[in-house]
């Protein structure tokens, strides 16, 4: 199997970060520049247009995008250490705790990064500032729901350390480039949760 | 098991079209004003502010929020006919698919209707008409892209239904709010595709 990912971004660093905690040996990475657009060239990524990096390319040919489905792929593969849930009913409420963040914090987060930081025009055409700074105060409030939500429970999901947790950490890493950091903005249950999660 | 739902939104759509081609009975539908923010005092509901309609509220009083985290607890429910994968392969596959919809077709239409039509200016403050604008250029994107997919495979996700059509109708009847017809923008496969979900 071949990893394709590319730098700094947040969803290949889910997936990266997914294989670590399995502990997952044998799959191949390959570093691709999206912003020189090498991804649109690529045969294996080009074969279908909606494919965005990452990509799991498969041993017989197939080509699985989108972060949390390579996810769902690998933990079928290697069950154990499990992070998204054992049976139908857990994967349902961590599903829904991945999804809030994924919907509510990263998604105003990256609409904020993409469309305020000059660095990302390249990706974001047109770029449109102010809603990129509406985006972001709506983060704003849901950063401080996620700080709220860890003040009464260890993990994003409850108990467990899950997908839901790589999914807010890569989330809250790259905020940074919106200089970001949760303990300078007075959410102390994220920050220490943030630190838990380096730790790992 | 209580479905708390709102009218003419396609996320509590899915559900209910999910439910439907289950055959399952037993469900109490809620109907919430989302317009009046009754969502907002409804004591099943205001209890995560993170959780938007569709919500389900078991039994035992635990709430979820949603949609395919919804389906997913469903589908463990009662398993057949199957929608959403029977092994964590299949799984993957398809929530591949589900996901390239939601995110490169449903949340552009979505943006382009939150921040043009007046109707929603009650949920989206401040709209940003220009940046919808923006985002409906894309969805018209990557509905080409559907259609073309569609014109090699009857279904969104392969040879099968799955949650992946469900997904994308709700959204084309969403997007009704744009006065979208596929029928009418030279769409010929979607068009039929749409036709052969609505006979079911």
């Amino acid at each position: 199997m071949k990893l394709y990912v590319s730098e700094r971004a947040p969803n290949p660093r889910r997936v990266q970060m997914f294989i670590a905690e399995k502990g997952m040996t044998g799959i191949e990475e390959v570093l691709v520049d999206i912003n020189a657009h090498e991804h649109k060239s690529h045969p294996a990524l080009s074969r279908s247009p909606v494919a965005r990096i990452p990509v799991l390319e498969l041993d017989d040919g197939r080509v699985l995008s989108e972060s949390r489905a390579i996810c769902a792929y690998l933990e079928g593969l290697q069950p154990e250490p499990n992070l998204m849930g054992r049976d139908a009913e857990e994967r349902a409420f961590i599903e829904m705790a991945d999804r809030h963040v994924e919907w509510y914090v990263t998604l105003p987060l990256a609409q904020a990064i993409r469309h305020q930081h000059p660095g990302l025009a390249v990706l974001e055409q047109p770029q449109f500032p102010e809603f990129g700074a509406s985006q972001q105060a709506k983060a704003m409030e849901t950063l401080r729901w996620l700080d709220g939500l860890l003040q009464g429970q260890p993990w994003v999901a409850g108990q467990r350390f899950t997908i839901a947790d790589i999914t807010a950490f890569c989330t809250i890493e790259f905020a940074r480039l919106l200089k970001f950091k949760p303990g300078e903005q007075g959410l102390a249950a994220l920050a220490a949760w943030r630190d838990r999660v380096a730790a790992r």
